[in-house]
């Protein structure tokens, strides 16, 4: 299992506002079911690899429907095959440390 | 004000757990008063370019001091001089957008 | 068309050196007749969308090939529709202006 | 010694050509004499962490000074302190590997 960061920044746009495309992305997310947080910096989708490089090209097309011309994808995908990664996993693995160090 | 997003990669660790790395990432910050917040995929981190840049290169460093010698850090700084931006920022833009639409 | 940059990092290899892995990208994109060019940071690969997406996600699997267990793959897409992105032609507009410039 | 790979984004340009910036962006590396290489994907900077750190810092702030109120910058550095990394030395070992594997 792998999570998937993905950030679609449309280039060529008149304001420095992009927040119409993110929650496209977000809405698009939900209407195929995809299991995603969204942060401030990007929106991170959980699932294999087929699941998450079926949305990020699904995903990366929705700024041209839009009739953007040139659009920036950034994709960072942590992948590991020894246990599965889901959503909140690697926070909670951070502050369980955390914890267990303060105690 | 920006936010940057950090990530912090050990390469040559010899086991694919890099939570411990990851953990001292947010106790540095926790120590130095940085606003922050943790997700799977990074450490977003708020303040003005200069806070951000210095944080950037005192939480490189971190790796190294423990024995690793080879460090892959990934930055995204996303810097708005029109408005602030401040952690939760874009999150709330999107979901009020996302609101607006469904009503 | 589009441009690909593809960074694969292998997570838990004992080692420093990935270059045995940023070997076999190489010459993969050979074996399939990818445009490519490989720079200090990445493989940067030609092709539309289709071509682009389908190469990463081959690429993506090739350290599990190699008995790694976590990948973390970097991806940047700079896809333009209002006219064709080659190999090389970010780098010579870039030095046809500099070059306008100094005249 | 690392490698930083740089790439500075501005939002509302009102134009999907950025290549202005990216001009700026070289000709400020080398008014600072600083080691670069261009890709079609970014500019690749060679030096020491003081070096990369305080060249992002104030690369990243060129696009403001010509009225644009919004950028993202993707940064990617690699750091290793086992060894010296310099421009061109990552594509010559990888070159070098597959130069011994067809022979």
């Amino acid at each position: 299992m792998a999570l998937l960061e993905i950030s679609i920044v449309p280039i060529g746009t008149d304001s420095p506002s992009i927040g119409d495309y993110v929650a496209e992305v977000v809405k698009v997310c939900d209407q195929h079911g995809l299991k995603y947080n969204l942060t401030d910096m990007g929106t991170i989708i959980e699932g294999d690899a087929d699941t998450i490089f079926s949305a990020a090209k699904m995903l990366h097309e929705l700024p041209f429907n839009r009739g953007i011309s040139r659009v920036l994808t950034h994709l960072t995908i942590d992948d590991r095959r020894d246990k599965a990664i889901h959503l909140e996993d690697e926070v909670k693995a951070v502050q369980d440390r955390l914890t267990q160090k303060a105690a």
